[in-house]
């Protein structure tokens, strides 16, 4: 798990701005794709090179650059230059290390956030990194790998149904915010099935595995909740910012959008609370068990300690042992461990350990 | 449990404002109600189509219209279209999975809380969403299913007694609110008598079922605390909003409510300290029997071990053993390992163990 | 324990304002007592009925009416009436269910708290509630049932001497709010020397009646903390709030309420940590006795368990076991047994076991 | 421990300003010292009674006057007359269970702090209160036994060098503060030491007085916080607090205070998280040690238990046994028995129980 | 690791602004290096004494003063002299234990943080106190000892390129934090190795030595949290603080060090919850090996009690038990106790105990 906290070492003693990228590959090649839209109009295509979106800079149209790798700082220090960017931001965008954040700068906003997903055979949690960079008219997402959650995005785009295509690039940010965030639920839901399987297995045959299983969820609740939580904070900034990027009829939906982070927020502490009470369930089941087992042991022992001691007792040597001599001696001898073993057993049964 | 966390993973990639209906169909059709009156005149009927509130949108007069079932989203749209509602709100109304909030619309003030009940044989707790609109002179409420908690403010709005038909539409809302929050007292007193059963039952015969009780209560406890928390908050903002539709004398009902709301917030938090507490009673009645189960096996084991060893020393075939050959030599061993076992009895007495 | 959380379904659906008392009825029947005093004069007489205290209503001297018994609603409507109280005011008094709290209405001051006492034989805590009405030139009380900790006050009162009759109603107000807080203490001692009576019991003979203990205890201190926190914060808006009734020069004596109340609260908290503490060591005792327990069994079983099978190898009866025929066989197993058990002894007296 | 809250019981319905001393009499007589001294001069000196303060009230030059015992509330009440103190500042001084806090009175600063020492024999913790007053060119200072922190400050005083004498009052009572906070640092090295020695008694030789030890620990460092925690408060109040009496360069000392005390806060709490791991650490050996038994036992029984079994086979007193009449039927017996002891411990070696 | 928690006590009862070095003499001699620079010139030399840094005062260059070495208090007195700083920065200076913070001071801005570096043979965290003094022209920094995380620093100034040399004083004291919060990094990075080693350990041979390095690592974990937690308030501070010193331009680049410090505050606490699930699974684990051991030694008992029993029933020498006579006797028995063997096994699969 500890491939969330990266390598940041190499990066150790550079000079700020300096583009390093810290995390690892995930694409092969950096792709670059161009929406541009208006309420008439939608151009989409792919480019070959940073500097073909040179023109879309100073479009009154709304253009969305949509940046899939970031392992090549060459194109990420292009873009700084072109759009005129912070070096800060630059560093940020491609240290795949980042909290979530919201930040003013001069000419932009800059937002970064988490894109989850799920391993569907493993379950085993993937944390991208997202940042969403405002300029006036240009919105530039960098995302860490080719395959995200904004088709449907596209698709109203390009269907030009709805608000999307009237309203202005401040409400293309909310859209995908919303769509960051959305998938989050899905990821809760699959977290939440998991949950579910555990303490169904931990019903039926409660094991070490089971323990991992729940250390394991457990750590991973603890990643989620530490990459969604300063979300909360950005998104509530963005709000209230008073920014100049943002219209004030576009807040409503942002304060939607702020719910909807609340209520991931919510259900990552309902999950460790929900987790926490399945380890309780787990450690106590391991001491009813031993009790269990404890209580056979204990049963067998006591009903057949004093009936070998009692045979040991008619197994001695000694000359002078009168019982030996009568005939009816072995038959009550059995009759007396009978009547102790059934005595041991209502012993049992009154203490409810049968 | 995790009915409570409802799937909304169909909704996901949506344009907000597409009303897509999240949670269980609790109900067959949409039952529509209208309580229409002023301080003289009430007016009470059920309506067939959603079209036939219309004419109540710009009467003077208070309309209270309730609506039972959300699964019909024409319906709730053609609601939006009448009383031009933004479409989040829609959405969210709904969307039966939103944390209780409030929020102040231009037109409108909207309330999200929770409605609870307790099933009468199982204990179960069933959670259903409550929405509350507040437009000029007409409130909305929305649940989703028939059967609710406000049949006596029907019955006093109908008997037209005390305060409720002079003071205006915000005192109907504050007196649904005040339904929702006093029906919670009931709620917890219901699993006030499930933690004293849990107790009884701990002390007469705690098993493995007792533990589950304790885990489900525990979870419940949190659904609880997750469904009432935020309901505080909006109803604080609501006393303290200097809201337009809200009349100054209603502010000090409110604050009334929210005393409530608080009192419910304790008692949860209590119970939860209480379940806690029972958990650690369980636990170490637990550890209490182990040790028990021990003690009988080792006093068992420590007076028989060396009975039993006695008895195999004169069982040995040595040809040349002299005790075996004297006549007082069975009653002397006898003595010595009733000796050997009083010595023992009189040490776990000593030690408190008997 | 759960008396504390009282039934208050009876009253779920009434209109607010509709008196009905909740709790249990503590007094047989209304007393109502009242103090008038100037700095000169002081008259204390016993009512018959809530009638007479109108006088007392504009005249300019201080009063105060004590009344003891709240399940007679008719009286409490009266008061009402005669002092032109909120309906809101009237519905908390009678529910004794209300967490501690300070409210400031146009007319009057309302303030709520409990009043604490230890049952002497059982140690079991009472908590009954205190309101107190602050209007101008009179002051009145409701306590659940007639016995009170005010004595000393009507005491200083009576002798005149002091302070106290010459300063106005809102210092009586503090001193009756300081009566209250000063009697906290006493019950914290008590359950202080509970807490102690645990710590020696458990060293002396700790059982599961000191885990009921324990428990019972902490719950106390739950109720306990719930019922002072809140006064609290009371306190602090009577000290800060400007409020027209309260004198600066009385301020000074609220703030030094305010401190007790918080030491009170601190008290409570500590109180916590210990329980906590004791009930960590009760835990560790089982184990530890545990372990004990399971010692015995190990060493009486080490010992015996090698003899035995010793004593059992020459008690098989091979035809050809040459040690059964010589005349040292017999000392010689005694020899080794013996030898045996030395070494186990000396083993775990090295382990540190005896 | 619970020397810690004293017993307030007697002073509960008194008036407040009623002079009662709260606490144990620590000293024999009340000693008041006075010490007087600007720039140049310096007198010192023990005064018989505390009319003879009185010339020093109005004197321009700095005085400090400590008193040393505070069960003599005479002395207590005629300085209040002197000085023109408000009867609740009184109060606090002699109730030694007040927690600190600094209070802004009219004419004078009140300050109270916990001053600390360590038994060296018992590391038994000792509590004391500090009282401050802080009047215009009078500090008087109330300790509730003879022996202080101060003699560093006295002997700086006399020595007349540094910043101390020429700087006014303030200065002198941040001096105070500042020897009082110092001297915390001196106990939690102490409470730091016996720390220590409690790991190193954990690893050598864990027993139940250990878990005391630990108990004991953690109690004091509630206490030792509930009396450091609040003076954090107090200062910071001091600081920030554009009180008249403290002069404005005063403030960067104070803050200095300020400082010291969070370290000691911090420190505290570390040792807190200390102790925690070390009760952790001491719960876990405790189950270290039951493994450690049950091993022996397992081990032990899991060898012999068929060995005598095959023992017992062969004590049978079977006519026809054929094994019995055969010459290698002993010898091979003793094979089997070597074998099944050899297969077991393998076993137990693989397990990595040996 | 109480090494951490420094011997204060030598330094009680002195003046404020005494010089005593309060820590471990960590390096030979202090050893003075100053670089000077423009954004043309740079200038690095090692001073034989703090006297010849005078001429850099006013000098309009930025100069960095770097001491390594504290011991030495008279060369902290001279520097005080010569800067004018007030007494209390200089104490601070060499009072290795103070908390990080920031300070403003009338002519300077002064910063104490903590360097950060790991052992790399026995992974010991070292905790070493750097101070920073921001005046106008002069940057001074403080360290215990020779070696630091400021050669890239350097280099980056002697190579003149970037930013660093064009951009004032400020920002030299942005790249110093800069460079100490990175390097915290990389410390974090060893930790987690540990705590990944210590998982793997935990699986493959956990022992009571796994317990201690637990233990040591939690504890490391409180202390880096002390030292960082602070910085992060002190940086906020100079970010918000509007100083004179700090320019607008460079507050941008302060933030990002806030963030930084968030980061690894982040971090330190996701190693707090991992290192306490690791502690859960390592205690979980303990129950489950004595489940094991329980088990084996219960199987053992409950097969072979009660075969013994029975051979110790026909090795018991009565005169009539007439099975002992016939020839089928002997093997009847031992199909019975194989019987009774079978019986078990199959039980405890049954019970998955097998």
């Amino acid at each position: 798990m500890l491939r969330f906290i990266r390598k940041r070492t190499e990066k150790v003693g550079l000079a700020p701005g300096t583009l390093v990228h810290v995390g690892e590959k995930k694409a092969d090649h950096v792709r670059i794709r161009v929406i541009d839209y208006d309420q008439e109009n939608l151009e989409e295509r792919e480019l070959q090179s940073i500097d073909e979106c040179m023109p879309y800079r100073d479009k009154p149209t709304v253009t969305w650059i949509n940046i899939d790798g970031l392992h090549d700082v060459d194109v990420i220090e292009k873009i700084g230059k072109t759009f005129n960017l912070h070096p800060l931001v630059l560093e940020d965008i491609v240290n795949t290390d980042q909290r979530p954040k919201m930040e003013d700068y001069e000419n932009c906003i800059f937002i970064i956030s988490k894109m989850l997903s799920c391993d569907d055979k493993e379950g085993r949690l993937n944390i991208e990194q997202f940042s969403l960079l405002l300029l006036p008219n240009v919105i530039i997402s960098f995302q860490e790998r080719i395959g995200d959650v904004f088709e449907p995005v596209r698709e109203r785009l390009r269907k030009g149904k709805g608000r999307i295509r009237k309203m202005g690039m401040d409400y293309l940010m909310y859209t995908l915010l919303d769509a960051v965030v959305d998938n989050y639920f899905i990821v809760l839901e699959k977290i939440g099935e998991r949950i579910e399987n555990l303490e169904e297995e931990l019903i039926a045959h409660p094991g070490p595995e089971t323990l991992q299983a729940i250390h394991h969820l457990k750590r991973e609740l603890i990643f989620l909740r530490k990459s969604v939580w300063p979300l909360r904070e950005a998104i509530s900034a963005l709000e209230r910012g008073e920014l100049d990027l943002i219209q004030e009829k576009t807040t409503v939906f942002l304060r939607d959008v702020y719910d909807h982070t609340i209520q991931v927020i919510d259900t990552i502490e309902t999950y460790r609370d929900m987790v926490s009470g399945v380890l309780d369930v787990y450690l106590s089941s391991i001491s009813n068990k031993m009790n269990e087992v404890m209580k056979v042991l204990t049963i067998i022992a006591t009903i057949f300690m004093p009936m070998t001691f009692i045979a040991g007792i008619y197994g001695m040597n000694f000359k002078h042992m009168p019982e030996l001599e009568t005939t009816w001696g072995y038959p009550v001898v059995w009759l007396v461990m009978i009547v102790i073993g059934g005595v041991m057993l209502a012993y049992f049964r009154k203490k409810k350990w049968l």
